[in-house]
Formats: C-alpha cells, sequence, structure tokens
C-alpha cells in the first residue's frame, strides 16, 4: 500500500493524555478535505467515521479504489454540498489508514506497535481530532456530524468543546454503549483472537494475518447492521444458482453468499488489531458515567444547535437510545430538533440513499448557515 | 464418556431415505423416557429438542451432571406431570448424544464419521424418531411437543404422519428459517470452519478439537437467544469486580465475562461438526416450499388439536413468523390455539420458569387428556 505514504496528515506536537493514563505526543492524523475554507472559516464541517470507515467520504477512496462511504450525503451538489462547506474528515486514532493505531511502525523496534498500541477512548479520538481546527486556524466548526460511532465522538466532541461548534447532527447513535452492543463487539473480538494467526497482535510483518477471524467478526456486524425485514426482503430463503439445495456446507443460499463476499472484502481493507481497539473504545464510550449519571450536564455549557436523527428499523442504536439523548438535551434548555426516519434498512440506513434523511440534513444545514 | 456408552439406544432396522438421497439403515436412536406408559398406550408425549438440547430434559443429566433442560415444564408434579403422562425424547440425528451422527464411529474405518456424515434435514430427524412409535408400540401420540427447532420438528412431524399426535404444541418456532437466522447460523458455521483444529471435520481422535471456533458460535448464538432489553436489565454496562475499566482486551463488563463463559462450557458437552449439521438442517427448514407454497396442504389430512405459542421479545423466532403457521392451520380448518406470552427474556422464554408459559401448556394437556 504505497499510496499510504501519500494521505494527507498533520503530526501533532502537542501531548495528549490518554483516558488510560499514557501521554501521546508526535503522533499522526491522517485526514481528507472536501470542499474551500472560507475567508470567514465559518462553512468547516468536521464529519466523524464509523468503526471501520475513514477519511475518504466521498469521491474515490485512493487506497481502495471504492466510493467513499458518505457519497450520498457529501460532495458538490450533494446534500452537503461541497460547494459550499468545506469538509473535513479524519481517520480515528486507533484506526488503520494512516492515524497513530496499532499498525504504526514504532520508531525504536521498527516494527508495528500491535497490542502494544494504548486502548484507547472515543473521548481520546475526539481529543486527537481537535488538533485540526489549530490546523486549519478554525475558531468555531459550523457543524459536526456523525453516524454510528461518529454519532458518539459528536456528542463526546460537543461535551468537550462547549463553543466549538454551531451546530450538531448525531445519527443512529447512543450515549452510552448497551449491553447488546458490547455483546456482539466482544463476539467479534473473541472471533479475532480465536484466530491462530492473530500471535497475541503481533501478525503485521509476518505472512499470515488472522483474516478468517476478523472476516468473521465482520460477518457478524453485517447482520447487526440490516434489519431482519429489510434481510428478508432483500435475501428470504432465496439460493444461489440452482432451485435445489446441495446438501453441504458451501454457500447455498444468497445470504450466505453475501456474508462471506462482505468478510473476504472487508479483510483486505482493515486491520484485525484496529478492530479489536475501535469496538473496545465504543464499549467503553459511556457519556453519562462522564457525567456522574446525569447526561445532560454533558451539554450544559453549550450553545451548540442539535438534529438528533434516528431510523424505525436500527436494533443496534434503536431509537429510544437516540431519545435519551434528546431528552438529556432538552432537560438542559438546549435548541434540539429530532426526526426518526421510517427505514427498513436497519443500522446501515445513515450510509444509504434515503430521499427523507437526505433531504433533513440538507434543510437543516442550509436553513442554520 | 464412558457413561455415553451405558445410553438407552434402539438401532433402526428399517432403511430410511434421506432428503439428501442416501439411505441408512441399523443406525443408533438414543432416547430417554420419564413416567410410565399406561395400557391403553395413550398417555405418551413425545417432545423434541433444540439445536443443542438432548434427551434428557429433566432430573439430572448422566453424562453432564447438569439439570434437564425442560425441568420447569417436565417432570413428576411439573406442568407436564409425569405421575400421569409418558414423554419420550429422542436425540436428534446429526446430534452428538449417542443417535446417529458424525461423531458415530464408522464401522469400516474404526473413525468417527466427520463430514462423511451425511447432511440431514428436520424430515429426516422425525422420520427417524418415528421408530419409537413402533419400538413402544404406540399408535397414537398424546401430544408432542417442541420449542425452536423442537417446534419445526413439530409442525414436520404432523405434516408427515398426520395421524400419529392427537395434540401438538409448537413452540417459538417458524415454519421456513429466515434469512436473519440463516446469516446468524452461516456465521456459526463459518466461526467453527475458520478454526485451524476443524481440519475439515477430521478433529475427533486427534488431541485438538475447533474448541475456539464452537465458543465463539455459541456465543453468537446466545446473544441471539435473549432480549435486547433482558439483557439490559440482567447486564446493562455493569463491571466485573472494580468500578473502573482496565483499558484492556480481557473481560470487563459482565457480559463479557457471561459470554465467555457460555462458550467455554459449551464446548465441553458440545461436537463441533454436529452444530455444523444440526445448524443446516434448520437452515434447510421449509415447511411451505415442501407443500409447494401453500403452508396449510401440510396440515390438510391431521385431525390434531394445536396449540401456538410465541414469546413477545422473541427476536430469532418473533410473533409474526408463529401467527403464519396459526394462519396456515387456521386456513385448513385445524383446531388451533394462540397464545402469545409476554416476556422480557428472549428466545430462551421456553426454557425458563415462566408461569403464564407453564399454566397455559399445563391446562392444555390436562384439558385434552
Amino acid at each position: 500500500m504505497s499510496k499510504m505514504k501519500e494521505l494527507k496528515k498533520i503530526i501533532v506536537n502537542k501531548p495528549l493524555k490518554l483516558d488510560c493514563g499514557e501521554t501521546i505526543i508526535n503522533y499522526p492524523i491522517a485526514y481528507e478535505t472536501y470542499g474551500k475554507l472560507n475567508e470567514k472559516k465559518d462553512n468547516a464541517i468536521l464529519a466523524f467515521h464509523a468503526l471501520t470507515g475513514d477519511q475518504f467520504l466521498t469521491g474515490i477512496n485512493p487506497v481502495t479504489n471504492k466510493k467513499g462511504w458518505w457519497t450520498y450525503l457529501i460532495g458538490p451538489s450533494k446534500p452537503i454540498d461541497t460547494n459550499k462547506f468545506f469538509v473535513i474528515c479524519a481517520n480515528v486514532i486507533g484506526g488503520c489508514m494512516g492515524s497513530f493505531g496499532p499498525s504504526t511502525v514504532d520508531e525504536k523496534s521498527k516494527k508495528p506497535l500491535g497490542t502494544s498500541f494504548p486502548v484507547i477512548t472515543i473521548n481520546d479520538m475526539v481529543n486527537a481530532q481537535y488538533n485540526l481546527l489549530d490546523h486549519f486556524k478554525i475558531k468555531k466548526l459550523f457543524c459536526v456530524i456523525g453516524g454510528s460511532m461518529g454519532g458518539m465522538q459528536v456528542l463526546q466532541f460537543v461535551s468537550n468543546f462547549p463553543n466549538a461548534a454551531k451546530n450538531a447532527i448525531p445519527i443512529a447513535c447512543t450515549a452510552n454503549h448497551s449491553a447488546q452492543n458490547i455483546a456482539f463487539n466482544e463476539l467479534a473480538r473473541q472471533s479475532i483472537m480465536a484466530d491462530n494467526n492473530w500471535d497475541k497482535g503481533d501478525y503485521v510483518n509476518k505472512e499470515k494475518s488472522p483474516d478468517k477471524g476478523l472476516a468473521v467478526a465482520r460477518m457478524a456486524a453485517h447482520i447487526t447492521y440490516l434489519s431482519q425485514k429489510g434481510l428478508q426482503e432483500k435475501f428470504g430463503r432465496k439460493l444461489q444458482e440452482t432451485d435445489n439445495i446441495n446438501f453441504g456446507f458451501d454457500a447455498d443460499f444468497q445470504i450466505e453468499s453475501y456474508l462471506r463476499y462482505q468478510g473476504s472484502v472487508f479483510v483486505d481493507r482493515f486491520d484485525a488489531n484496529s478492530y479489536l481497539y475501535i469496538t473496545r473504545a465504543m464499549d467503553y464510550f459511556d457519556l453519562t458515567k462522564q457525567y456522574n449519571g446525569k447526561l445532560s450536564d454533558a451539554f450544559k455549557n453549550c450553545s451548540t444547535k442539535f438534529l438528533v436523527i434516528s431510523f424505525t428499523s436500527d436494533w443496534l442504536y434503536p431509537t429510544h437510545e437516540n431519545k435519551d439523548i434528546v431528552i438529556a438535551l432538552n432537560a438542559c434548555g438546549a435548541d434540539v430538533g429530532f426526526i426518526e426516519i421510517i427505514s427498513d434498512k436497519g443500522h446501515d440506513s445513515f450510509l444509504l440513499d434515503l430521499p427523507e434523511f437526505l433531504t433533513t440534513i440538507k434543510k437543516f444545514v442550509d436553513a442554520n448557515y
């Protein structure tokens, strides 16, 4: 991946004390920007990516040669129009697209950090990304936006920097990772660590990597991103090629083939150790606990205007968890709108071409700019 | 497991043509009975077990030394009172508790069959178990009952043998395995087959077995057996020992520890190849397709009285799938009752001490005897 070397990066030379106690300095944050920062520097949007996302949210990702993950929402003449807005997106720390993470090569040992990388949190992720505001000399962002883990970063960012964003759009997320979501993440981690090739995280310079374990982890996650109804409508019991089952363990059903494919392509673009660290950060996320059990205190000092969005068929971050955020925002008198979008597409809805969702965001950003 | 040799068994000397085309003969069916068959032989109940169950549904399982899986429902003075009824339960073919399965030792090679065991179906399972009626010289069972895969066997049994059961109680099941359920089963199979120790199923006489892969498969299944609300109430974000997270990949949360424990104890009592074969049989189950798209035709010749039961928080076999069975039964004029039990315990509800559920079954069996 020689293209990895060409990624835009800042090297942060300000020390950051992580939640685990370690302090990091001179670490890279890889980022991408879309559109142009205007003279007043009041048109900047910071978008946060989800678990397996990266900084390439629109256009073509130069590393994977695939479309960016938020092409329906962001780009020239898209609902968030990059002819008008300047959109910044950074790879989270712990990630594997150029930012400081377990695949970062240690200067001393010349080996990837692996599991000697510190366990990081959502709080650490946003604190690291905040350095991009200094880099671009932006005093106040027009908006922070993100779905899923990106939404958690939105909440944490506004809480940490109450005057740094005029607007905030947390989508399909939660203020505290639920037991079921911890359970699915733990399943994924156990699957990776069960793979003999994982080798306690020390696989990067070796011939074998824990692809099988990572693929199973991705398969599990993929099921949770879709709704039962959506799966039934798209796949149901449709068979692969013939009218008949083959009485074997190859993929007979289209859903099996689909999941195997999702697993196999994922391992080409994602690092197993990053998967461990980022899921851990999600599980540790508990904004309510950070504020001693009173979530509204997380937002009490901010003047940010919020738009909270959930989807009817999202069972990973269901509407009631998103509503808990709205309740807390109302409890501290924040300016907050809430919409539950009707969709059969499950948690994945925030990445898809859903007109009601896209129009809602377009109207919100245009009306508030 | 010397106790395996003491299991009650019949050796079926009648050939059985399996759905895959193979014919089997002289194969073992391991079973257990509870209570006493009366002279009229009209008090017999055939109970079918679920994916990981076995013939030991009440009392102490002599192999695992644990309580039977249906002790709340069946036993002396229990809702299905074995002072009154004679309950038979057999290990399904494909299983690992003495019936013909992938761990059965091949007479010629003296090695376990492994993946040379034929791929079996729910239809094959009930056809094999039907031989127990001949063994006990029972012409008509008082009742067939089962939950989950046991419920599928109830439906298949009544469809295959319309005059063999006076009553039928399918619980928390479906007439056609859904895409989401196929997806979870495929995830489990991929996890087992990803384990290097699986070795294409040829691990039984070796030192290493695919315990890690099987444990991950069990963890995934376990999440689906519980409801989100139930998980949240039982575990939430409760930590293991201390008030603080440990910034590592050990089990910090109680839910993680619980899942790891469920995985680890499961591998001691279950065979990985059996898990592959039985999940495959579940995925292949499509009673509607067997009757050319008209589910009611599956029941058109039977005089059986039905009680269909579902649970509000069961997202694996949700109420609407159970209702489809009721609709089909009504469409062919069958005698059918239906109840949806309110429970936060998810799919596992049918195994638990839920008074409304237990009382419903007690009243049904007592009223119809």
